[in-house]
């Protein structure tokens, strides 16, 4: 059985989301509420399980090697891809492997951290940061990234990751023009970004991960 | 050919420095530097290559798919691992596989990118923090971070992560703590973290990709 400790608004756990309705496996959720009890991925229960204290977690009791507990959506990701490999998240060839990875690791670590809800939080609590600055901190984020990723999907030419059907990539890039949008941020200058996620936010894989549908959003 | 666009002090470029040298690989290395000139990495030749405007960047002329450009130390990592796959980095298993990239992601998502140079330079020149908060703040991250990692090196039980030697996993935590040494983080909470670093720290891989002993080192 598959577990995942899931957040509705996590993108990261979206991400997971999305790649497990793209593999067509079926997954029970729990939900993890990053705000309530001072955050319930900070409490001995789930740290105990996860001690990154973070969303998401993938834990697999079917795996052959025991129960096999995951953090970090890239990991688990790739190993959905590994265990499950059909349909694929990933290209097959090395070479377009690694496009797909730097783009989606560009949205993952240089983009997505900076703007998480504990960083958020930092900003405010400790550094006293005001709203607008605050605000100002998560587009210029925003912009740098997605201009980045703009750039980067002229290699697809209009196509999908993975030519006819999304991914790895995709499973990335809707969570965050999700997170963008609803931060206000103004996305007119990133067209293909804008295009990749509207011909992915129809299909079901993504529509059925989408934050507003899962048990736990308020 | 395989050439590394790099920077001495980029913890994301010595994780590449060290893979390429426990793999044997030789390299070519094109300095970028992230100071001199506004960052020569925004320079309109270095982001015709890279759009990302980050070190490293590694070309592969050698692909047999033209030139190939990667962006993102993680996915460089794994191209290597597929491409080049003896001696591997990463272990055969997908469940042992999961734990490796779900620590190295750990650091290469949640902590570094926080306390890279150019979110410092946002906190000192956009948000006015003075140079003692944002020590604070590089401390906290390295401090949060780097108690995960303490905990989920456990999962190795003093081993390294490919038994008897380094891959993936150490690729990304040496450049880690010899950066949060940098910066006068207090490590002593971390006695795996430092046992697995200095195991590695001696091989001729690592010491080969110590910022020091780059070409471009100031």
């Amino acid at each position: 059985m598959l577990t995942l400790y899931s957040y509705w608004r996590s993108s990261a756990a979206y991400r997971v989301r999305i790649a497990l309705n793209l593999k067509g496996l079926a997954y029970r959720q729990v939900p993890v509420h990053l705000v309530k009890d001072g955050g319930q991925q900070r409490s001995a229960d789930y740290c105990a399980l996860n001690p990154q204290g973070l969303v998401p977690l993938l834990v697999d009791t079917d795996s052959g090697a025991g129960e096999v507990r995951i953090a970090q959506s890239l990991a688990i990701l790739e190993y959905l891809d590994e265990v499950f490999p059909v349909p694929a998240l990933l290209p097959v060839e090395p070479a377009d492997r690694a496009q797909v990875r730097a783009l989606a690791l560009h949205i993952a670590c240089d983009l997505h951290p900076l703007n998480n809800l504990r960083v958020l939080q930092y900003l405010s609590a400790t550094l006293g940061v005001d709203d607008s600055a605050k605000n100002a901190w998560y587009r210029h984020w925003v912009s740098v990234g997605l201009a980045a990723v703009e750039q980067g999907l002229a290699h697809f030419d209009g196509r999908l990751s993975l030519g006819h059907r999304p991914g790895y990539l995709e499973a990335c890039l809707v969570p965050q023009v999700y997170n963008a949008r609803r931060f206000d941020c103004d996305l007119s200058g990133y067209p293909r970004v804008l295009e990749m996620a509207a011909r992915c936010e129809s299909l079901d894989a993504f529509a059925q991960a989408a934050p507003e549908v899962q048990p736990d959003a308020t």
